[in-house]
């Protein structure tokens, strides 16, 4: 009987597990964990710290004793494997509980470790508590004990903002010191701008280009000088691949430090396969390798894992990093390439904002959706899209997480036909309407980004005088697009045109006006609001320099 | 200077208006309307009815007098073409207001007429009202004065079942008749079991198998002699295309009723164009003529036309009629064709019910989702999709759809990388687990559908003790999963097996252990709730008979 050892029992080992168990009734199936819990629910660790998930038993998807009467399965908690001998085709592991070391032989190894948070070699940094197990929740909950005023959570990224949401659900007050110029680095500076004015509106204090320089008794100092208070502290600045056991047996360690595996999910040892946050992943867009710690990933490479161990010749696909964070009930969702990635990738880049409301705005409770599309100018490809809104920012990044596997362009997403009736969308979906967008760019319209404004343009605000008075960009001349054609004097048609209006719809008429008349006219992009979006973004960034 | 005229002011004319005045400055566009209003609300008139959209106004999205200052496009509501001269290029045109006849010459005609309700030859019919129009809202609002307390809908399609609620908000009592064996035509009869389950605990009274035979004063008469209370009576029974001016033009007609198009939506007169309502589309499973009255398709169709007069060479796409319905929170949605379509055209149909949360489970609110996917056996293609839940229905058949529209095959829904935070999906998004279960059909796995169970069958019921004796199939065994193993004796492993739990998920696991040892064994796909569903719909379709 054939033995397959697993290492890890979260999203991708235990996946590989019951998949395995599926596939092949006669086997050896042996899981070692080195936490004392398998299949919990990471995502939902920060939600137990602030009581959105109010028992601890519902992070606990399964137990040993489950898994073992379901498939069979060996699962050993707090056994942790110290050594892989690739010769002869064994680990070692070594029991917490009782200190006493053993040998296990397998025919395949599946190393699914996951990754580990990242600690900065900050004096005091001892202190700082981090979130991957749940072991870290117990201790960051028993952490907050009643004398506790102030939390500083180092990292702006998913889990740090998702804690600093919950912590704020405890009543505490909470900082959040970012390294970078922004959070949430997946998304460009101005949707994650508007991330942070509303984490800001609700009370959490958001540092960017912050340095810690030292971290005390209950507080924590910047570079800058600037002293936090911090009662708690907790590290979330991400995570490293769990590479070590790989490494020292010797398997081939990728260009972005996780585990090189190949389109099987082998490693550079043909019968010992690597996934998770420990492997290495190929980007959709580059076909480079990349690192994308995510628990659906791991769990569709741990049934393909299975599935090949147990002999059917399935491949796996390159991975676009869909991800999304709900905060204060605002969600931030992306998948594939950011603008950022996609210029210093030196792709010809274009880039949409759209600002739609999620449903028919005939109908009540739409809230407003904040769209950005990131296009290969030269092929009209997708690269990669983000979406910020209340309601439905989930659903059409979802959308074009489809439309990129399916290899539609952005052109295409104006013929999706998206279900419609005026509680769920629009006629045209801010998903078509983007589609819309991207084929009158593809047809030559022109737009200019907001940060591509420079004052020796020639700029005309096309919304309302009310508009226009409650704040307008700097020199910009006001003629409303209703009274367009009949104050063309006011235009000096031999020098290019940029127009701009609320969220770039009125400007795409003017444009479109007068280009109709000859003029060289380009449409500020997502128009004055995704302007305010960038300038948000940049005193964000500058007020901590 | 060229000019086009436009018939129908509303979704497709409207959009074909707007549309050719973006690309074309210096052009006369003459839309006429019968109807005194144009760019209205059509989705959104249920719910004026119900109150849940107060303002009047806000169905009206757009004048004629904004249209014209924004886009110089000349809208005359109140006019209804009367004559189409294709050899002179002449339309005649009377004013319903003044009763005036007049003669408008075009370039190009774009007839976008819409489609008008069936009104069937009952006795007393003259007393139903109908609703397509903002005069037919404000008829239905008058009628239903003060002495009004019961309303008989005719017809369980999505407008009369939108009508239903909005009348039960006004506190009314309402009464669907529908003809059909089911309500919602567009879903699978175990599909429109659940809403009908739904609307009938929100006290909408639902008549199948109903034929009215005559319409009297206060009530109105079914075949069967039921008396139905009825101080109003709305027929919502469907549209047919408005193909009264094409006919009598000489344009073709197609097989399915409408006006005949190509795929630049020319009628073969080829400076007329038709779309929205009026004109036939192409299927995309079938590339037959079909009939889908959406208003995305008009619009996109609108957008369509106007490029094509204005010179750009493209094409419009197959259709896949994807829609959506919400009745007291719960929508219902689909996307290409139903089990019912897919047997009807001969295709070998294999079909997956899933029942999985639309959340994470482990976080607060999580609620069932039922999905299911109608796929051709031979090729794994996606012939469509039905999803009926309170919360995300609308974007797993947006994904659907989507994947559809970019070739993805059904077992390719397993890679698709969707968003992920516990708030707004799972790691195994429903997506996915639909697209394994078809990956596990399609390498092999056998599956039954509630209506091919059979009395001769082996049934176990592998769900717990409990679960069983709440309720279990008739003649099924029960052996819970995770006893299995130990209790292979009760199973004659000489015959087939059919195996069955709650939804699906358990039988999967008990299929592969039976099909591990050696056993023909099939999981009964949806499992117990699916098969209760397609109960309830055979309760509900024999009712009335």
């Amino acid at each position: 009987m054939a033995t397959t050892v697993i290492v890890g029992g979260v999203a991708g080992g235990m996946s590989t597990a019951a998949r395995l168990r599926r596939n092949d009734e006669n086997r050896e199936i042996i899981v070692f964990e080195a936490s004392g819990y398998v299949s919990f629910a990471n995502c939902g660790l920060p939600y137990h710290v602030g009581g959105v998930i109010p028992e601890r038993s519902s992070l606990l998807l399964q137990t040993p004793e489950s898994l073992g009467a379901r498939f069979r399965i060996d699962v050993r908690t707090r056994h942790l494997v110290t050594e892989i001998d690739t010769v002869n085709n064994t680990v070692t592991v070594e029991n917490l509980e009782s200190g006493e070391t053993f040998t296990q032989a397998y025919d395949e190894l599946v190393l699914s470790p996951g990754a580990r948070p990242f600690v900065p070699p900050i004096p005091g940094i001892e202190r700082a508590l981090t979130l991957r197990t749940v072991e870290d929740v117990d201790r960051i909950i028993a952490a907050l004990d009643d004398s506790v005023k102030n939390v500083a959570l180092i990292g702006g990224g998913f889990i740090g903002l998702e804690l600093a949401e919950n912590l704020i659900h405890r009543g505490l007050g909470v900082t959040v010191i970012e390294r970078g110029p922004q959070i949430l680095a997946p998304f460009d500076e101005e949707m994650a701008a508007i991330v942070a004015g509303h984490l800001e509106k609700n009370k959490v204090v958001i540092h960017t280009n912050a340095d810690t320089t030292e971290i005390g008794e209950d507080s924590l100092t910047l570079a800058d000088g600037t002293v936090i208070p911090a009662d708690v502290v907790i590290a979330a600045i991400g995570v490293r691949p769990d590479t070590r056991l790989a490494e020292a047996a010797g398997l081939e360690i990728g260009p972005r430090g996780g585990i090189k595996v190949d389109e099987q999910q082998r490693t550079s040892v043909p019968n010992v396969f690597a996934l998770g946050d420990a492997a290495e992943k190929t980007d959709i867009n580059s076909g480079a390798a990349a690192l994308i710690p995510l628990a659906q990933t791991a769990n569709r490479h741990g049934r393909l894992v299975a599935d090949i161990i147990t002999g059917r010749d399935t491949k796996a696909l390159p991975v676009l990093g869909t991800a999304i964070v709900g905060l204060f009930g605002l969600a931030a969702s992306a998948t594939g390439w950011n603008e950022r990635n996609a210029r210093r990738a030196g792709r010809n880049v274009r880039v949409i904002h759209i600002h739609p409301v999620n449903h028919a705005g005939y109908y009540p409770g739409a809230t407003q959706l904040n769209l950005k599309l990131v296009i290969d100018a030269d092929t009209d490809a997708i690269l990669g899209a983000q979406a910020v809104g209340f309601e439905g920012a989930d659903k059409r990044i979802d959308v074009i997480a489809t439309a990129m596997r399916g290899g539609l362009t952005a052109s295409d997403l104006a013929d999706l036909e998206l279900a419609y009736s005026p509680q769920y969308g629009s006629a045209k979906d801010p998903i078509n309407l983007a589609g819309m967008v991207a084929d009158n760019l593809a047809q030559g319209e022109k737009s200019v980004q907001w940060h591509e404004l420079s004052d020796d343009m020639q700029l005309i605000d096309v919304r309302t005088v009310g508009e226009y008075e409650r704040g307008h960009i700097p020199g910009a001349v006001n003629i409303p697009v209703d009274d367009l054609r009949e104050n063309l004097d006011k235009i000096d048609a031999s020098r290019p045109v940029v127009v701009s209006c609320q969220v770039g719809l009125r400007g795409h008429v003017a444009t479109r006006i007068l280009s109709g008349l000859g003029m060289d006219v380009a449409n500020l992009d997502g128009g004055y609001l995704t302007y305010t979006h960038g300038q948000a973004a940049r005193k964000f960034a500058h007020a901590d320099q």
